[in-house]
């Protein structure tokens, strides 16, 4: 079976064709594990926020109009009849000539429109001097001010950090209904690979793949749902492979895409349902063999099995339709503007991706430098690089000295 | 009890001289729950990776020089002896004359020292013509080649993301000690402070503190520790900032910091072991009655109980401590470049943070234009704003289409 190898944009097209981000459904958490979730629904506020006239200073609630023309020289001079304190409706109302005490946040009383911040009066007793007049509404927020019933205050699809999820905390909600999180098969294939934990047979090497994919799935707020190393039997693999489209919303093999004897991954999912492999190889360097498909809408990733390669193309390809099946807003990859600190071949006629590693160089360039990768798949690859720099197919090399943009694999910049 | 408020400098230069990011501890996790988790051990390689030479391609293993001078019209003809599978020692061996059968990822027979991709092959029963020459080692990945036995692949300090957890995972490890996560006691104080999911009660808010202070220490990777709404009595905020003070790794506390008379959470701070408050207030806007402590080594944040103020305070004093304790790289926050949308004023000698909301003008500059605060506190700011403009104490505003920075307040950008 030959198929001709689908260019970069022709793959993320020919994906995109297929790809509909279907509904996952709606779930209630508490609003103490509801960060970083996508809101299922609009919230309106039930009450105004703040619910009562508040003062903002602590000193007295007064009619303002009875401190109009007093000034350092010439107090107004009011009787003090109370006290407000914070959490409680004023038993005591402000009439003519009258003052209250009031601390911060404290509701307003009866009758005052306005609060003298303590530092403007005087007391002696019950008799306040007031040396500085007040407008209406000084020192005061007005109930509703802030938040008005009924008003739209958050919206569906908006993802809950800190401030969204104060904003539910002021309306007395304790949950909140999100987007379920996609949940992503892991599924490793291949006769040489061995399950960690256990002692390693002579020709085999540990399951790297499920590891490194799976934590990129947490990475982009997504779980993994691990089905470990499958037997290299086909009945085996088909089985896996039906149970982890039904019960997953995404599916991510490794390994076995080669074209050996023993690959049978496309096969399985032609067989699974419609559209089947719709990509079948990519002109890229590293990550040639990743095979792409869905049955029905779930999307199948059959990523190469060299460890670099994999989680490359998990970037490049998977990543993206994830968080648009979470409900979150496309969210590119992290970028740094760097110098190439030596010449980057590329592939001919494919989109190479180069993995890089940041550092300054003496005169305070950030250089982009190519990680030795010896053979392909070195896992040290991985370990030493910070992201990586993309030469198109019609470039034929990044020199040295060359300003290049850098993909940072994650966002905490560069490794220690 | 008047003290002069600090500087913004002067606050940080005094928290520094105080703090002292303490050993937290370590403790094992599985490797699928190591994300964004900080290693406490050197990983030294425990074997050669790969474990054995392997091949690279599917082809024929063979002796090099058996296929010097090979070429398309003038093939070598070598007998095939036998295959090499993966995941297994191959039983057959290459002697001179002699191929054997190799697919990509299998260790190469004893004897040979070379593979032929398949392309450059034509096979007849167990005849085989061999068009191109390959040298010693070609098409092989030497056994430690990618990794050498008992070489340092991580090293302690490192943050575990998706490659550092391949790297684990090819040395069949299941599991890695890394440091102990901070916990965040967090206690509400204010007798006007209700908890979410009561009735409201007239006078009354509900906490928001808790919870959008307790989502940004979620985003910084440690563990709140909510105490609830304490009683506004001495007694109990005592007790509850002492259990606080011995469980946790720091307090933070919100509200009850304004000069009324109901608050003692310094006095209580200062209570319970030296150094004390050290902070008494700091000339920032807002957030001027920001109190900071440490009890022995814990530090203690006593922010201010206005909802967009206490986010703020935590994110400019609290956050990098925590990260600190966590034992991670000082991650600062995410920056942008914008226009100012508007003239932003500051407050008379103190440094000033204006929240703004980030938006593209007709002529696709990106904005900075200030959330209408409306009176100090309000939850709507918070909602709205997607970061901060800083304005430093000399300077009396930033007008309108100046250039300035926007400090964001999650990675993800803009709102929707």
């Amino acid at each position: 079976m030959f198929r001709k190898l689908m260019t970069f944009e022709e793959a993320q097209k020919t994906i995109e064709e297929h790809f509909k981000p279907t509904f996952l459904g709606e779930e209630e958490v508490v609003l103490l594990e509801a960060y970083n979730r996508v809101l299922n629904e609009d919230i309106t506020s039930s009450l105004d926020i703040p619910p009562f006239n508040r003062s903002t200073v602590d000193g007295y609630a007064v009619k303002a109009q009875d401190t109009y023309g007093a000034e350092e020289n010439q107090p107004a001079t009011l009787k003090v009849v109370g006290i407000a304190n914070v959490g409680e409706q004023p038993q005591v109302k402000v009439g003519m000539g009258e003052a209250v005490e009031i601390v911060t946040g404290a509701p307003l009383p009866e009758g005052a429109d306005a609060v003298v911040m303590v530092e403007d009066t005087q007391r002696e007793d019950s008799q306040l001097h007031v040396f500085n007049a007040v407008t209406i509404n000084e020192n005061v927020q007005k109930k509703g001010s802030d938040i008005k019933k009924d008003a739209l205050i958050l919206k569906k699809g908006q993802v809950l950090g800190p401030s969204e999820i104060g904003v539910l905390a002021a309306l007395g909600l304790t949950k909140a209904k999100v987007l379920k999180i996609p949940i992503v098969a892991i599924l490793s294939t291949g006769g040489e690979v061995t399950e960690l934990g256990k002692k390693l047979p002579t020709g085999k090497i540990y399951d790297i793949n499920a590891y490194s994919i799976g934590t990129a799935v947490i990475e982009a707020g997504c779980k993994p749902l691990y089905f470990g190393v499958i037997p290299d039997d086909k009945a085996a693999l088909s089985k896996a492979l039906q149970t982890a489209v039904s019960c997953a919303d995404m599916v991510i093999t490794s390994g076995g895409v080669s074209v050996g004897p023993k690959d049978y991954t496309p096969q399985i999912v032609d067989s699974l349902g419609k559209p089947g492999i719709v990509v079948y190889g990519v002109a890229v360097k590293p990550g040639k063999p990743t095979t792409v498909g869905f049955v029905g809408e779930k999307p199948v990733f059959a990523l190469p099995g060299h460890p670099t390669s994999a989680l490359l193309i998990f970037y490049l390809f998977a990543r993206p339709l994830l968080l648009r099946l979470a409900g979150k807003p496309a969210m590119p990859m992290r970028t740094v503007r760097a110098v190439a600190g030596s010449r980057m071949f590329s592939a001919k006629g494919r989109r190479t991706f180069v993995m890089v590693r940041l550092e300054f160089d003496a005169n305070c360039r950030l250089l982009a430098v190519p990680v030795e990768s010896g053979a392909s798949g070195a896992i040290t690859t991985l370990a030493g690089a910070d992201g990586f720099v993309e030469i198109r197919e019609n470039e034929q090399f990044v020199d040295a000295d060359e300003e290049v943009l850098v993909y940072l694999f994650r966002g905490s910049g560069f490794r220690t």
